[in-house]
């Protein structure tokens, strides 16, 4: 690979992060080949060449299929909402290329096992955008499992909080539609469902419980019956026998990123809150009884990839960064190496999870996945 | 009341917390009668005879119910396992005793509500010893609450972590015995469910799962396996509408005395951390979006009764003062004052929850309470 | 001994924190004489007989001679203002009683020797009521420096903060009067310099500084100077070579009772903060430098004698229980026993640091002690 | 101006940090020139060659002069050890280029002035790399001090800590010689400086300590004494009458990037701790007293420009982003608009703070900056 030509659909929130990934990830790796910004798509064309011109790529457009299509483009990164990810990534695929897709992968689970068998048929890479498991604290954390550092794990819990929904007299827009999904549960629980299969292993069967904080919402001087629910928590049951929680909330007044997570195991515990990203929180039975208590590990150049990043560790790593990481690993697997991310294929794993847990929150039973 | 007898069944862990807070109430509140301490009853004479010494009581014996008929006494505190309370109990209300019992309650339903029963045929006050909901930081979060601090509660989650049954190595021991009770669900749970109660209200009904960290446990030389719960978790929905979960875990590592509550409303979070009883986390909507942020509020003299103890706010309770404030709370309903804690009939509904839960977990789906 | 006989002049804060000692020690510790609760001084005769009765006393009277020469008292608690100790405890003292007296010794130096020498002179104890010392949070501090946990130490920092003086607005109070001392420097500077001593060890020269947030408060109508100093800095060198700073700050709005303190070594740090006053963090160089972190440690049974107090770990000590702790060592040392706390003599050597700060603030060079 | 030609002397810890800054701040920022990386210099062919081809700069060299005299350079990020600032920068802005010249100035004071006259006779931009003060956070406490949040500014702590120096078992290395400087009086004490100037105004005078944690190091075998201070302390007066005092330590067990930073004013307390560098501790009085407490304020999109990073808020940017930050804000002073950083000027002002200190250490005596 001489270079590798990028084309990004969608310029959003996630569509400027993979933007700025594909800027750095050469200056921070250096070990990767060079990248060619090829074309760029929006929806409104004055968008499109806006951002094309901004964030360095050649060519811009409002027809995905062209873009797809261009043979300057080599992977394609979408970040468009996500009804639109299987047309897109199954297109793509269908035309050589590689893909970087935002999670989750589509709103049905039809879609997404087409996604994952178009994936399997194309030989091509098929990542799915879940950073949150590139963190080097992350990483430490899989690397303190591997090593047996907390025994073996018997339980875990983990919560994803924010509060963006949490505002009672905000208007009913679109995420309280039943159309746009269930509501935390894919929206948030896919975030957990990643850290669980990439820590822990997969899941064999689920609970699952949602609540709606707020009924209704005013639309258009009226108050409309809310669809979606803000609030889902699960019991998860793992292959390995391993039982656990997930809570997730969209409607919690002072979070903003919370990822909370509880692992714990027979020689020790670990913690991670991800509004701290760049700490991990370890108790282990080392030394003296009276001399023990967790331990807050700062993420520094030992943790790798930190040191591609910045010298000086407890320096901190950046949201954005780990997006940098993924596209790292992205590219890893495009040249062949060993990678890590999540695939079509773990993908969707995760979204059967999200089905079968909304499943048992609505017949108030255990589901297997 | 010129003067108030007291008896004490037990000299353990809470038989100590007790007669450390029959001591202090009246040099802590200064308004309550004189403190006679009258009886101290344990199983072994000498032990009877020294704690009697030590903590300051006038006689001792080992046979309770010389304790619970001795004229000299108005009011039992029974520290006892909880297979003796019902018959303690019971004896001493039939004899005319007000009494203060350590929770829970009873392993059996049918013996909490013949204990309730007791009570509330005698007439006379019946209280538990839910001393966390004592704390002054507590007592300051149900004033919030009632103030609407955080708009209308929504949604809680609650748990409850020690590491006491987390050494795999340790030997089986009675805790780990069917007969001991549920395990995590009935040892924590009835904590969690104190805060639930007397925080946001009572519980409709409940699912429930349960775990055990290890299968097995060294026996007399072999393994011997474990019949109780060390995780128990469940899902709870208020008779109001507000759902919740409840987390136990009396085996993870590095969890010494943490109770984690979070309550979520409309307008607010509020956060608490047993492990640090002193402060409570408050996020409200006040002032610029940009200058929000979840405060920690030191408790003080202002919040009462911390000003009986200390002059300086963020100086510091302890746990034991929590049983002192609770003694003066116990003092208070002997009086027919105002007064806060939980008797026997809202200890039943406790119990009531503990055995639904059990019950859901074992069937696999919702049980009302 | 068969029983100790306490005189308590003072009714005040630390009066009442001595009450609640006398009561405690023995129920907590067990292993100490009966305490009788002979005779309680205060300035006011109602209040004297009200706490008299409330704490427990037998007597009560106006007149601390009275007390000081009452041939059932063998120790006597001066809480009094700091104007009033010399007086009562050279008195006490050459009444052939011991002393518990309430920190600093006295305003001037010329007292505080005067003390020093009666102590001596008497041969009997003569202890100051540094309680912060005794928090076996401290305890471990002190036990971690002796195993060299963290290597030689080579460099510290103490703060401590309060916001009681912070108000702009408060009025005039005899705080600011310059005959109630210097300000921070001695209100505050003499905790720092307890735990300075006792883990430590002796000053040898300072360097001071100190400011007043508001140069005047209104007093009576008009605005008036303040006298006193309500922050004061200074940089110390130990006998011992090592080199530290202390910061006091009356006037820190939102710190309630903070006393922070590093502590760096050649093997690792150790950080306390009284406002979490159950906690000890320790960084060490243990195990690979990718697991190494400040760990915090929650005080528990293991860390003496918290035990006496509770059996589960992390449950916490509160600033009362420091009292009934240095209440068991006044009595060791009473007994003969190996016991720990500032006596009158390093006591003075605390109050020699106070006035060579003050002084070298003042000619703004280094001092010898 | 079409676009900006950049050239960049120096490929290492803050090499990379600028070719990450300026690979970014278009992309990021949108509202700037096209970036043209020009040039780039290293005293390696090779390494030059390199990193010119990942960092994406067009062309190399091993000539820093030629760099500075090509047409197609705009600007120069200066990023050499300090003792190659002042030829270079001056040379370069005679040579009618702007600088961005990471800190501090340069070894000597006379340098120093020498870089200040230069750049000020030149009516180029000057800037110096203070990327701290960048931070959204502070940037935040900056506006909370300028909307009087906490009051009138009485005082204020700032300490920086990091543990490179503290293994007493590394070998002597160039940072102990005196020729590097004083220690970590100048290698940290400019950073809390620049925020100290930044937030609170220009120092008045000074008083300082300075202290060696290990007195030799090993050297080819032996012992050899070492020469600078890894341990400085500073009491300081600013000319607005507010008085402070800093800590700089550089062999601080377990602290990795620490910069904690207290303000103390008439109405409140601003905290900040750079090791969570995304997180603003602000006590106020507002609200009932009962309620108040220290406020955790993540950033977010209200503090500008963390909008232009992340839409989330409490998503956290990293050490890196502050860099791409200050690129905008030289990017803006380059253009005449209204931007915020430290240039030459200012920067002599703390250049002169750091020999002031020094000089104070040695004489023992307050110095006039």
């Amino acid at each position: 690979m001489d270079d590798i030509g990028v084309g990004l659909i969608g310029t959003g929130y996630m569509g400027k992060c993979h933007a700025l990934a594909w800027n750095h990830v050469r200056p921070v790796f250096g070990d990767v080949p060079r990248i060619r910004l090829a074309h760029l798509c929006d929806v409104e064309a004055g968008q499109a060449r806006q951002r094309a011109d901004e964030f360095g790529f050649a060519r811009s457009t409002t027809d995905w299929r062209a873009l797809v299509n261009d043979p300057a483009v080599d992977v394609v990164s979408i970040t468009t909402p996500n009804s639109f990810h299987a047309e897109m990534a199954i297109a793509a695929l269908a035309a050589g290329k590689h893909i970087w897709c935002e999670k989750p992968m589509a709103p049905t689970l039809a879609e997404s096992e087409a996604m994952a068998a178009a994936a399997l048929a194309s030989g091509k890479v098929a990542m799915l955008g879940y950073n949150y498991i590139q963190n080097p604290a992350i990483g430490h954390i899989r690397a303190l499992l591997a090593a047996g550092a907390i025994g073996p794990v018997n339980h875990f819990r983990i919560e994803m909080d924010e509060d963006f929904m949490a505002d009672a007299a905000a208007p009913f827009s679109w995420r309280s539609e039943r159309k746009s999904g269930y509501g935390a549960l894919d929206d948030f629980g896919v975030h957990p469902l990643s850290l669980v299969l990439t820590l822990l292993g997969k899941v064999a069967s689920v609970f699952g419980d949602m609540a709606k904080p707020f009924a209704t919402r005013s639309y258009a001087g009226k108050q409309r019956a809310v669809e979606t629910f803000d609030i889902a928590s699960a019991f998860l049951r793992l292959t390995s026998g391993i039982t656990g929680a997930l809570h997730m909330n969209r409607a919690a007044w002072g979070r903003k990123g919370r990822i909370f997570v509880q692992i714990f195991g027979g020689e020790g515990t670990i913690v991670f809150d991800q509004e701290r990203m760049n700490e991990v929180q370890l108790f282990t039975r080392d030394g003296a009884e009276s001399g023990q208590g967790f331990r807050t590990i700062l993420t520094g150049p030992l943790h790798k990839p930190y040191d591609r990043f910045i010298v000086g560790p407890g320096h901190q790593m950046g949201f954005n960064d780990l997006k940098t990481v993924e596209c790292r690993q992205l590219i890893g697997f495009m040249r062949g190496e060993e990678a890590f991310g999540i695939g079509f294929d773990d993908g969707l794993h995760i979204e059967r999870c999200v089905h079968a847990i909304a499943k048992a929150a609505r017949d108030g039973r255990w589901v297997d996945v």
